[in-house]
């Protein structure tokens, strides 16, 4: 596996562009397209949260034949909670983006995000989108044009035998295990049907987005959608495999880290559980505890809020067993305190980079989940982050 | 219903004492008793975290017969995540004090708040149980003794007809709704059997300590103890409710005020759901967002972000039904923007307390939870906490 450039125009017959039209006031990038030559098949898994974007409904509805051409995308707002008049918009944002690149605008996946409750300046989308097929390149801006309050932008792409993976991810603020509460959108020439997509994507998508949490809150707009169009050819779905799981795996990593005002990765590995449900709930809760989170900000080796995290979990385990190590230290023997070195485990937990490992000596099975520590950035970002 | 002072002195038989025994470095006030001249009918609610502290489990296997005598309490250690010996040092609290008071230890209950995974200095928990029975009084500081880094104290004591009830409560941090994530002890005189003691501590409960989140985490060591002692004779039941739901509230309501850096109480009623469950779980969802008390904290009138926590909230909805308002002022008519007056709002969120209306339209239960916004103070307070 070799690292290569330009995400998600990356692999054979993708192209991409990013651009301004103008939904965000501060006149940053704010609009994308990603195009396939030719028809793609297509997967998707979306947000579990009961309050579903416009976008999204289109883009379900558009992909439900298992194939796309092209995937456009606009940061600012996220035409949710804008009723037939926000769903006839994301339609005419297909509409428009079909009509430009020639092909059928079922073949369209949409995707908004930003603002709750505010309408897209349509006017303007009708204008930004015009040429949109000629401004299509391998080396676009569309990594930046898909970001709100990201700090930086995620992309990647991967080069295995025969074929290539490219993936660009949006995430920072609301982002909570439970799928799909970020965006992603990979794109891959490997010749792959849109039920073995499908299942391939769900794989990954379990190991990385579903394992990772900022905030709890799961967002009304995310998506991740995969489009394979075939051109490399036959590949071995093993290795293909290994391959998205990287490429989402280094994602999820990406958006942890840039977690609304977080100064650290916090991962969590727990070890020997009953079952990996066992382990991926002990995992979340740790990830998601605040007070963890802040304990971690303030370097401070606080075991007893991991421990009550573990017992608020639902998982099996049994107190008087749980091991707690911070990096290689061991804080916890069998659920009590083990008499550590306070000094260099606070002095460990400056690295950017902290590992939780949590041994729960009942099982065989294990997962991990990724987070960041809660600053006094994530209030002030998330206090500003204006209506 | 009339308010008294004296807070769990206040009915008939009961005095009580809140000292210095040397437990918290500061050395503020931490150990306190709670005392009836006769043996009086008790109920609990714990903890549903599944790690407990052994004071609970003690606690637990002492009122196991519904009966009470005592309750003595620390704060500054929690002794949970300690083992056997742990467990020991709870037992021997509870016989220290019952050796003091010339009761059965059986009739003690402990209770702990206060750092996990530290033992409890035994040698001045023995030094300053000593003559604790001869420091009982009506007015005693046991209200302060009980909390750790709560800003104020919490105590009221209400007067209907023959009978009174009097109630202390610490809880700031790791409040979520989930009972019992706090401390509350409440005594009365009424005559009461412990059965339906229980009832009705479980009725209260569920109105108001079950419905105040602060930081979603689940305490290891909380629980809500009441005493009965019958000194005042038999009671009308429906009153009893009545008074016993009234200083849950307040109580609950002063937690909610006090969460760790808030700057103003939230309360969310959720109307017009179809069942008091799916109530519960709207208002729930609404007051435990990071983002919507991040948005309270910043006057914010972000309503997308009330909307996407009652897509998280698992409760059934119509998107296109919710109405939201702030105060009198309605921002979201039928799951879209109403187009209020965003200065207006922003004014009235200013105040000590901003109620957040949900009608859901759909049936005919409501459920009000309580709760705080997120500020800075809150990261700094939640990351500066010392191991």
């Amino acid at each position: 596996m070799k690292i290569v450039k330009n995400n998600v125009s990356a692999p054979k017959g993708f192209s991409a562009l990013g651009k301004v039209v103008g939904i965000k006031p501060s006149g940053k990038l704010d609009f994308g397209v990603i195009y396939s030559e030719v028809i793609a098949n297509a997967a998707a898994l979306y947000t579990q949260n009961q309050i579903k974007g416009a976008p999204l409904l289109v883009t379900k509805k558009h992909l439900q034949n298992g194939k796309a051409q092209a995937i456009v995308i606009n940061s600012g707002i996220a035409n949710v909670c804008t009723g037939k008049k926000g769903y006839r918009d994301a339609q005419e944002m297909a509409e428009l983006a079909a009509l430009e690149l020639g092909i059928k605008k079922t073949d369209v996946a949409v995707s908004s995000t930003g603002l709750i409750g505010a309408f897209l300046p349509m006017e303007r989308m009708r204008e930004g989108m015009k040429g949109i097929k000629s401004q299509l390149s391998k080396e676009s801006e569309i990594a930046q044009a898909i970001l709100t309050i990201d700090k930086a932008k995620k992309e990647i792409a991967v080069r295995i035998d025969n074929f290539t993976i490219g993936a660009i991810a949006k995430g920072s603020g609301m982002i909570h295990p439970n799928m799909a509460t970020m965006l992603s959108f990979i794109t891959t020439d490997a010749e792959i049907s849109s039920k073995a997509l499908r299942a391939f994507l769900k794989h990954s998508v379990d190991l990385s987005f579903n394992m990772i949490s900022v905030d709890r809150d799961t967002s009304t707009s995310d998506m991740a959608v995969i489009l394979a169009n075939g051109l490399a050819g036959k590949v071995d779905a093993k290795k293909f495999q290994q391959g998205l799981d990287f490429v989402c795996m280094y994602l999820a990593k990406e958006i942890a880290k840039d977690g609304e005002g977080s100064t650290r990765l916090i991962k969590v590995n727990v070890k020997n559980a009953v079952t990996e449900n066992d382990a991926r709930k002990v995992a979340k809760a740790i990830i998601s505890s605040n007070l963890v989170k802040c304990a971690v900000f303030g370097n401070d080796p606080n075991w007893g809020r991991i421990l009550c995290a573990i017992g608020n979990s639902g998982a099996h385990f049994t107190e008087g067993k749980i091991d707690v190590y911070f990096d290689e230290h061991k804080l916890v023997g069998d659920g009590m305190a083990k008499g550590f070195d306070k000094a260099t485990v606070k002095e460990i937990m400056k690295n950017d980079e902290l590992l939780v490992t949590i041994d729960l000596k009942e099982g065989k099975h294990e997962a991990t989940a990724y987070g960041c520590d809660m600053s006094l950035e994530y209030v002030k970002l998330s206090a500003q982050y204006k209506t």
